[in-house]
């Protein structure tokens, strides 16, 4: 198999050419706004609302991009196109997107005129051994003391990349249990999201949620509210706190690679009475359906079914 | 000339070669400790400080750069001494240590297990016009409403790379005045620091600076500290407001590439009458006699001189 | 034209009569509350809703003004028909009412027992043009590193006049733009209102403006409601942050001299397409409608129509 | 006697011509810097430090007062002379400054170029009688569950007018005993001050008091500060609990006109044994030597004498 | 008549035989978690509710109290049969459950391995007088300063024993009125709850009350809102701050005990005409049809009937 | 052996009837103050520096004892004499006071006017297994996420016994090592205390602490302070963050029943090379001369010294 490409700064380059400049103010400030979609049977899903997404961020955050959205969405299907074309069959692919305001010229001698964004678009293939273990025993999540990130420093709404605070809330984390995810609080010790996920229990019949005054508006999130509105599932955005997790009926995470995946710990307790659950288990047969393949048995290698938890 | 070498990784490279992986940690969670360390006459000042800091850093972090803090001094002087020896004669440098996680396995496509601490040293030649306006006009700083991450979140005893707030912050700045440098309040309207600086006034003769709580420990504010200390300056750590900035006797910044620049605007507002005053001029000079050369005159082309602050 | 008439503590006196002593506590301690009703055509208008207001504000502050709201309201309308008889034909009014707890007796050298409130209605004419640029141009918002005052200090419930840090945001607001108008922010980072506005947005065709925990609850606001609900307007409280601003696709300030203002840039950042939008355009039409003459005409002489804004 | 002058915008007036408009943006918005000198013997007391407090106040809030503070202290002993010589013989005064940004052009009806800031000075008689069961009883302090503004709304640095929170919570004192006077707590729940004094309190021999963080930098607290020195009483500015209070084994206020009073109770609670302490008497005793008259006795009639707090 | 039983540990036993352990953690620490049902003609109204919330609250403490839920309403039921048949004829009580980690072993000195949570069960006969006086008069509710413990500490939707904080507030609201309550503000200054009892109020017909963030999820209060439901009252979660129960139509606390009483004065001032009003009393009746028996007439001897605020 | 004795309320029990009520409101509301001394060589150590605080506390609370320090003193005495008489020769022992109000009149059925406060004396051997480990392993602190209590909700000052959140934060810091202690933080991310020690650390020769408006002022740390006095070593209070832990020199725990115990590992990172230090070496040796034993050797048997730690 041939190497894959990316696209950097107007160009397609094989993704080990694509390095990043020691004096790009992603890497020296975190100064990065991003998005992941992935493809389901090749094809990207909801690339729009991704990219809709990042130039939200981009305008936050005053950086053009020099490409208008429909671009930048041309570009991604061409390099997911030449990437599929020359790899392994039937594999599924991340395609990242990111933009930073480019090198801070006094780093790398250069007249600031001349700065321009770093626009890049790579690709990986995704691997599923990572997320077995979350469909097999269940996400164990734990409240770390390191708190998010306040919206008056830097907005969750942002996909931004300067987040540190995610990988020392996961040290602590994966000091009460190697395999837990850390589930931030806000200053407030209401819930927020992990450092790749959105939160979501079920009460009563009903999915709960974070707002996004404190949570990433996750795109993967929004197809759950898509799904339960077709399956006449309320929903409900509200503040939570540690004690709403520990007795919900049921918990699970929304994200891009793994779609959902169930909670059944939390902070060492278990949710309901540890598995998955039947809300969990029609949204995730809603979506396959959607995308026509089974999501978890793509995952899981199909010994695991979700069908299995909807009799709980 | 020759091009820069950089280290990377235990290698000394050419910098054009020195490119950070699209799929490290340090571009895709900001996860990056750092540190910048300057030259005098093309010998480094008090790199190790600069060293103990980073390691400082890297503990709390829990990150093993795979060096001690020789090791990675030899590794730096070595460095030095390549690119002073094929660089422009007379050239002062900045010297940057920068220490990631290394690539996330995940995007790499990598095992887990074989993922190690991106670990780089490299250097840039310090030019001095974007700081001689420092010295004739004086800095102008203005208080964003973006506010400093907390230490809950971050602390700022880390010299950390997840600093996209910085950047938010001097956007609003510039919107002031397109001149005008951030300085950020913490959540309690505290004044911080700017983004590459500590800040520092002057009341009644005794020099008052934040509490390391809310700004890093700054090695050119330890240095200010030793030398008020020889000039028989007080100097004080404590919370300050705005209105401190406003009606101090004397205001300036403290930073590795220009060591100190008076600040003579603050939100618009002269600070004193509006000049660079006594004390920073006697700091300026002692610091210029402990390094054996004058700093302001490097900067300015020798018709800027601290000594005229002294009169006033 | 002969001067206007104020009512002062029981009597009409003519305007420049109506000082109010150096001893008031509405001037020693801002311990006044207020409000402004205009008129349309001559008429009053809403003048009970903010009579209402004021008499909530007076309970919280424990107030008593001596007359019954219908008093007061009687008094009002009196003083509205002897200006409007002598004023300019076809001038409007702004027509402010305002209660403070009298005279501090230490200051005034009084017996605390003879201490009456201060009861005050006046009037002056609206001048337009402050306001047509708003119409032309589009407010800019600038948010201000100064905060909003918490409800645990004072509540914005009531509309008092302890408002200096209004006047210090706005003179932050100024530096960025000589134009530009303060959006403060919440301790917390949210949204709240201008010095003399609330502040609401376009999203999806939905109204979203912030709860009254940390605004007023505007007259014009609740005007907003009203015109919003005829025209199948979903409206929305909810916590607003930046990010918010920047994105909406509309955004707009209601208050009682000019009713509704587009804002059209948020920090520098052009909001939309940085020109007014329909939903305004479909308010201010009924609201005109409402009162029987064009608002938009009426403020900028007739060549800037809210309808042209419709089309986009 | 003949009535007092007051200075007001460059013109010694009869005290009843000295009315503010009420388009005054003192009286809209609470924008009013101010300071208070008292008398002793007729001659100011510090009142060059008043003044010099006073144009800090202005530099913050970007007011030019179109005066010198030479110029502003020449009209003031003006004033004292013209009014103490046509006064009560041996009457005391207290001395108040206060300036506004001048009236809001809009309300006015004004060229907003002509505005100009309102500058007045004016003078009352003080009377001892509030104060004489301050000396007798001592003062109950109560803490309010109204809580101060916090600096980044308005710095308390400042001597401002905005202070309708100190009305609600000295109402809400009074609910407690109608002698009461609130002590307000901060957002963070320490002690900050009352709306008119400073709190000190006295604990194993030294005098403790919150910081200028969360309170004013009385000038009466400065004097505190001075006589201590001079009587070997340790000073400590910290953050203070009511625990604190609660626990002294004394406890004052400072203010200008009556210098220091004795706090005897706090929410209910004695302090110490409920009667004023030895290190307030020496405080005041040399305070009164320092000023060449008892200040106790001037304020109770004679009948109440520092000293014999001393032998406690 | 004979002495109440108890259930402790597994056993019944006499009330006064039912002493706890000094080492109990319970009484160590205020570990304790607890419910109180009471019966409407003996039998126990909601006694499944208060149950589902003593093990949502046993399952955040992560205590195993060695017995199932209906293991737990069987005892239960079994006691109350008990002391019915033994008490005093036609008296009501108030059942009590209370759970503890069980003693400390270190202070009991036991092998900690044989440590077992204390779980107990009692009662106590509902005595009136205390309540009488809230339906003739009204309830009068202060804030006090001390704040409510926000829920990154306690979560308040435990029903917790950790409970100094209220004793305290209660003690500052009785200096104000020796029959006030508390009603504890959070530290963002919104209402909370008092020590025993949920806050409501009514506003334009419908009831508010705040959300489960800051106060108890009341099993009374989830009975208001049914019975509200089956009134067609809308009920609102949402924020509320005094200028909210200050301009109320009314107010009312709910609670085990008494059910519902009227808050008729807020801080001194008073709510509505400071009369009881006519939601509550339709509430009352619809509560008092429910069970069975005049809850009003129950409580005051039968001379005050809710009926008689429905004509307001 | 003989069963203890305890007292309580005026009288010697045995301990086993030393039971307290159900309807205790110390153990209703956790409304207990309480202090613990303990002896070396069976006489108390410090006892009136406990019982001074004790009454600091309650005073705080507003609860008179009924008995004078000097009374209590004495009670205190003649248990300890009891105990020790008829106890195991060479024991040392905790011994615990503690006062509530006494029970709710309510629950108990009793006349309020007849309640008296709840206050006991009691005692219990200390066994030194459960320390051994501290001093030959090192304490491992871990922050929870669950914060302290805030001084404006509970003020730590005070030993109170609504400690509910100590023992959620322990679970949490055994979820990470089940031989893990809690080290609280307050709400702004500063290190605190653990639920039963003061936390100190060491840091370029100087102890700093965190200050007594987040910690309990105790009296061990008193006595460090005391005996670093005598060795020469700086004392600070300052607001400490986790990074400080994880860089210190040294850090330790001084608590009543073991005095100092080494902390050897921070949220899993070692602290200096992972071993106890030499200030805490010099500070053990130093106390264990004071109290004429070693102090160490009495915990662990004999086989650890402080003075191995010296050579460090």
């Amino acid at each position: 198999m041939s190497e894959r490409w990316a696209y950097l700064n107007g160009e397609f380059v094989p993704e080990s050419a694509a390095g990043i400049s020691i004096a790009d103010r992603g890497l020296i400030m975190g100064a990065t706004v991003t998005e992941m979609t992935r493809t389901f049977a090749q094809q990207p899903f909801r690339l729009k609302a991704h990219l809709a997404r990042l130039y939200r961020s981009l305008r936050f955050l005053q950086v053009d991009p020099g490409l208008t959205p429909a671009e930048l969405q041309a570009r991604t299907l061409e390099l997911l196109h030449r990437n599929v074309a020359s790899g392994e069959a039937g594999m599924e692919y991340g395609v990242i997107h990111f933009v930073t305001p480019g090198p801070l010229a006094y780093y790398a001698d250069l007249d600031p005129a001349t700065v321009r964004p770093t626009v890049c678009i790579h690709m990986f293939p995704l691997r599923w051994h990572p997320y077995e273990r979350f469909f097999r025993e269940g996400v164990h999540l734990v409240t770390p003391s390191t708190r998010h990130v306040p919206p008056q420093c830097l907005d969750p709404k942002m996909k931004y990349r300067s987040r540190m605070h995610f990988f020392l809330a996961d040290r602590e984390a994966r000091l009460a249990d190697p395999h837990a995810i850390a589930l931030l609080l806000d200053l407030d010790g209401n819930l927020t999201e992990t450092s790749g996920a959105n939160f979501l229990l079920v009460r009563d019949g009903a999915i709960e949620t974070p707002p996004t005054r404190n949570t990433l508006a996750g795109v993967s999130r929004d197809t759950v509210f898509e799904l339960a509105g077709e399956l006449d599932i309320p929903v409900r955005e509200r503040d939570l706190q540690p004690h709403d997790a520990v007795n919900a009926d049921e918990a699970f995470l929304s994200t891009t690679p793994y779609c959902l995946a169930p909670v059944t710990r939390f902070n060492g307790v278990p949710i309901g009475d540890g598995r998955p659950g039947p809300v969990l288990a029609r949204l995730l047969m809603a979506w396959s359906e959607r995308v026509g393949l089974d999501i978890v048995a793509q995952i899981t290698g199909g010994d695991v079914t979700a069908a299995d938890w909807l009799g709980r």
